[in-house]
Order: structure tokens, then C-alpha cells, then sequence
């Protein structure tokens, strides 16, 4: 049994959560970002199977819930970064967890 | 830095996990179930929110990955419940980490 099953006030932490991290990019991208601060193109090789558009809209969503810092540096041309945030290194365990269990959830579902 | 930051072997993990308990559905419906088998209805009490359409269709896809069960009883008239199995209960790790980064975040982003 869960820690808290069913509780509707820890229902509504984690509802919190995976508002902030719905769907299948976003903590892709930030365990991408979680190697080092990279560039749009570059973060588009490191996400498999992300289009540009996406990445564009998740990236505009992780900002706005300040998990990602885009920053353009004074270069010649300009360039833009993309870092994440202290609080989007906060999902490392969360992360983790996710790692683990996806481990797991492969051997058993895909038998492989 | 997150632990094995960018390292592609993980991503893969993490996206099968992503992939099982994709959408801001399936989490909060498993967490619901964690408590006691459920009937649909009750089901769709529980969790705030949520269509019948929705919950029928997330249903199903947790069936298929083994996440729950779907149990006819031998009562008059015949009556549905839903159960998670232990495969479902082994995300509670990922649940609590999701609860306890779910209230930093609201406490720093929604500022309650």
C-alpha cells in the first residue's frame, strides 16, 4: 500500500507535479539540459525523437515553471542557451525513480 | 548534476517509464487505486476532475501495461472493479518523490 493512499491533499501535490511536467518531453529535456547547458540544435540531437516544434513548446512551458533559463549570449552572431534551474535539478530524484522503474517496467512489459 | 546526467542509456529508461504513466491521468488514477479496489464510478470521484471518457480510456492503457486489473464479480447484477497490482504499487517510490516536489513547487510558483 502507497504511503498516504488515496489522500486527496498528497492527490493534489501530485497533480502539482505532473502539471508541471505532463506528457513524455519535458523530463526528457531537462535530463538532457541536467548534463550541461546546451544550445536548441543541440538539445534536439540529445531529445530522440523530439521535432523542433515540440522541443519550442515544451522549452517556452519548462520556462514559464521556471525548471529552464534560456539565455542569449553576446556572441557574434547571438547565440541561445538553454540551462536548467536549480529548481529543475530539484526533479533528480523524481528522475531517478523514473530511471529505476523503467528498468523494471521494460524487462517485464517488453521482455527485454 | 543529476546522476548519469544525459547519459542516453538512462534517457531510454526514463522514456519507457514516461511512456507507461504518460499524461496527468494515470499517476493520480493508480494513487486513487492504491488505496482499495474501486468501481468505475467511485474511481471517477476520486479523482478530481477527471471525464468518464478519460478514466475509461486511461483504464485501459494501464491494463495494458499491467499497471491494473480489471475484475467482473459474481454479484446481482454483475459488477466491475479496478485493482492495482503490485507492478502499479512498485511506482509508489516515483509517486512520493512526485508528492513531496509537487508541494515545493506549488509553494514557489502558485505562492501557496
Amino acid at each position: 500500500m502507497l504511503s498516504q493512499a488515496g489522500c486527496p491533499k498528497t492527490m493534489l501535490s501530485i497533480r502539482d507535479a505532473l502539471e508541471a511536467v505532463e506528457g513524455r518531453w519535458k523530463l526528457l529535456i531537462l535530463f538532457a539540459l541536467s548534463e550541461k547547458p546546451k544550445r536548441f540544435k543541440q538539445l534536439a540531437k540529445d531529445v530522440p525523437g523530439i521535432t523542433d516544434k515540440m522541443l519550442s513548446k515544451e522549452l517556452k512551458s519548462l520556462e514559464a515553471n521556471q525548471l529552464v533559463v534560456r539565455e542569449v549570449l553576446d556572441t557574434f552572431p547571438p547565440t541561445v542557451q538553454y540551462s536548467i534551474t536549480p529548481h529543475g535539478l530539484s526533479l533528480e530524484k523524481v528522475l531517478d525513480e523514473l530511471h529505476f522503474w523503467g528498468l523494471v517496467h521494460r524487462k517485464r512489459i517488453m521482455g527485454s
